[in-house]
């Protein structure tokens, strides 16, 4: 059982992705998250590039992470400049980590025409940098940049800079794949190679994702004998990301003998989705292991099969990764899904219960008008109560105008709405002015809501999608909205299906707040009103 | 040169994706799009499975895709029915293609205890329905799925499986990981005994994702000598998807010595989001290849290296893939592509112009707030003339409203819409009712064009998609409209964005007429009004 380390770089390189941007609070979040998962290194940005990465590394001075290492990364001290004085150098010291990474280049083409220095300056750039750090107590962890581009232009000179490096003491050299374009066949004779050459040396892998090929990459390299993963646990990075460590985790600990540092990996979906909430993505939703998707089945026999056993569609058991299995409703499910669905729903409902074959008729029908409850999870469970006479509204709809404007009506916004609803016999009317009518309608209705259940402000809407079912494609087509919402604890999905988006829209924000309701045993508490 | 060939299942095994649901006309619109970047073989469905695949072979026949061959899918028999007699088989004849894919199980475990068959019935079903649909006539495509579960529990019985399709006539004898839970270095040694069995075979490789290796063990297969892969195009699947094809084909073209029909991938960027737009998916930014993000740098060492070699960043030449790279803090990116769409559209502007640049940058100002012009090419051309000071409205707008209500105005429609234009100095004001606040709009604007130009009859809403771009991803963010008009010679596509759903419709439809007039000689003769 060989023991393989794991450096997550989400704080470094996964900084470099589009859009990404971190404040403080959100790389403490992060490092929080990553440390109760329990990865070995959290390699944490550079300590001299900008004053949040410094103000960081002075927070961190105060935390104890309980099972990893905060890692300082830096470059190798310029060249022609001596070690004890490169600003770099002597900051990555100033962090005050135990663990340092260091980046320098394994390419003889970028060291000549990218950096512009003599082969032999960029070997003592990185043994120099190495030796100082270990002089100061630091253990050194060293980036092969362009390990891989470097070898095949010049095999010699780039084991030459792995030689030199754990000369002078890293404690692991990890081969980077810079530019993300290697492919797995190509990949596995240089690591043979590196092992060979290198045997009681720790070697690690870097992989970015521009060949689609990150995780695969990772994987091949273990296979090779390397025993350091580095990777961004949910993929981020510049350019396609880098390698996804909690798909890379999962494969390794469920799927081969290798030793890893975590062992349970059940808070594996939460702490992917902790993730993209700091860093403010969606998660996708086909996910290897942790999306919505992962588990989710859809065609009929699928279906069957995995009722009849798990094991006939599914890789491995979703528990396994604190993710979960999901039976979609669609046209190519059979009852079987719909069965199982309302399980969970009405336990008291049995298979053979004549309303069994009026639900799954009356959703066929729901269907082909254009409803789709796979992503709509609470509308499903509200129609069918509803069905069943099992569901009580938290309010009536008694009208609503909406008016889109040009020019803007109040010179400002380009529409607005009124709303009236009924509660217990009692009316209130709310008008918003909104960025367009459905907003617009969305403002007064929780406007008008709030002044009976103070609750409602509890509830954000996180997405809102409109598709057009394109029966005759056109602006008199129907629309099928999609929602999805959270009170900070749970996160539910409505629809609503209409030719108007307005009435579309309505049911899906409808819904959205009768779930909550539903489910919340205090969400009805009056307020004032009552 | 071993030549490679692609099967895309996009309209089968994507359509099993989470939120996948293709009308006949997306479907068709898909066939258009790989037919025309030139995939092998397109697999379109179970002509068996529900009435709208049913109608799609119909329209297919009437089709003559260029470069693609259509496959109709299905299952082998089913047991105990003797195959002439089988529903399934005999709606694939019936759709009348030349290829059909059939798949059957490779596992005993499948067989056993999903599908509860005898081994030998098992192989019967398989070898019985291949001779059938060759004695009719057609190429048979055999899918063995399960493949690599079914050989880790029972190797001979999984490649007398193989055995028994290609002595009964299949052209192709694909493996499939169904499970998607395989791991690069388990499949090379299967794949190994595979090719060595049936060397003179077409062996075909079937991956999903749910691993997240499915690109790369599909580019292990090629390597282990397999000459058929499939996937879908953007990766959508059941779970967590296929093998992406749009990652699988750049892989291959440029990175191996394979030979594929496809040799030009400039066209592969704008495929990929044809195909997202039909799906109507956001497009991930680090996809890679086809990303906004793949070519995208940010880190100033690596802008500075790109400056110096493109190579020392990137693992491809970004246009090769018709994607552009982009630098992200400054303003200089993807000139050259723009230059390249400008050429078309004003062919008198010289790169050096200063226009060019000034164009260039309020292009990206319009990215930035949302516009994406590579599906709306009509809204290009009359933006970039706007710019120049070329562009003549036909008609320009006063006022509009458009008013959504509950309970029904008129007890009927949802919706009316009132709106004045104005054509040379004449007014027309003209109302209507609608299903919806836009499709009242875009009526009651086509009734007070009419008055003006009788020609606008002729043009006819083809499709309208609305997309909520994911600022913040609720009814306050922006929406962005795509709309495709025809004339019933040319087809043509507009496009709005705006916080208000109503504005960013007005915007499309606005654009949808102007082009018409702009690029048809006789569409402004007056009516009776002038």
């Amino acid at each position: 059982m060989r023991k393989i380390e794991i450096l997550d770089s989400t704080l470094r390189d996964g900084a470099q992705g589009e859009s990404i941007s971190f404040s403080v609070q959100d790389k403490l979040s992060i490092v929080q998250a990553l440390d109760s998962f329990g990865v070995d290194y959290i390699e944490a940005g550079n300590p001299a590039s900008n004053p949040k990465d410094i103000r960081f590394f002075e927070e961190m001075k105060r935390l104890k992470p309980k099972s990893s290492q905060i890692c300082a990364f830096g470059s190798t001290r310029r060249k022609g400049v001596s070690v004890d004085n490169d600003e770099g150098c002597l900051a990555l010291l100033h962090a005050g980590t135990k663990a340092i990474s260091i980046f320098g280049k394994a390419s003889k083409f970028h060291v000549e025409n990218v950096i512009k220095a003599s082969k032999e300056e960029n070997l003592n750039m990185i043994s120099d940098t190495i030796r100082f750090l270990k002089q100061n107590g630091r253990d050194v962890l060293f980036d092969a940049e362009h390990f891989f581009d470097g070898y095949l232009e010049d095999a010699e000179y780039a084991m030459l800079v792995i030689k030199t490096a754990l000369n002078a003491g890293a404690c692991v050299a990890t081969l980077c794949d810079t530019n993300g374009g290697i492919l797995p066949f190509d990949l596995q004779p240089i690591l043979n190679v590196v092992i060979d050459a290198f045997p009681n040396a720790k070697i690690g892998i870097h992989c970015h994702n521009d060949s689609g090929c990150a995780v695969a990459n990772s994987l091949m390299a273990v296979n090779c004998g390397i025993s350091h993963v580095q990777g961004t646990f949910i993929g981020i990075g510049e350019r396609c990301g880098n390698a996804d460590l909690a798909t890379i985790i999962p494969n390794l600990v469920l799927k081969t003998d290798c030793n890893l540092s975590v062992k349970d990996l059940t808070s594996l979906t939460d702490t992917v989705l902790r993730l993209y909430d700091i860093t403010n993505l969606i998660s996708p939703a086909n996910r290897p292991y942790t999306g919505a998707s992962s588990f989710a089945h859809k065609g009929g026999m699928h279906i069957d099969g995995v009722d009849k056993n798990p094991e006939s569609f599914e890789h491995i058991n979703p528990q396994s990764v604190g993710n979960k299995r999901r039976y979609l409703i669609s046209e190519m499910s059979g009852k079987g899904a719909v069965i199982n669905k309302l399980a969970a729903i009405v336990p008291d409902l049995t298979k053979d219960s004549p309303l069994v074959n009026q639900i799954v008729k009356k959703l066929k029908q729901l269907e082909f008008d254009g409803y789709q409850f796979e992503s709509a999870d609470a509308s499903f469970e509200l129609t069918v109560l509803e069905m069943l006479g099992r569901f009580k509204p938290g309010f009536n709809l008694q009208m609503y105008r909406t008016s889109g404007e040009f020019p803007s009506p109040d010179g400002e916004s380009p529409a607005w709405a009124v709303v009236k609803i009924e509660v217990d016999g009692k009316s209130a009317t709310t008008a918003s002015f909104g960025n367009g009518p459905v907003n617009a309608l969305d403002l007064a209705l929780r406007k008008g809501l709030a002044t009976f259940y103070p609750s409602v402000k509890n509830i954000r809407l996180t997405d809102y999608k409109v598709r057009v079912l394109s029966d005759d494609c056109t602006t008199g087509s129907k629309v099928r909205v999609l929602t999805e919402n959270t009170d900070g604890k749970r996160v539910w999905s409505t629809t609503g299906v209409s030719t108007d988006i307005i009435a579309a829209s309505w049911k899906a924000l409808k819904d959205a707040i009768e779930y909550y309701f539903l489910t919340e045993p205090d969400a009805k508490k009056r307020g004032r009103k009552k």
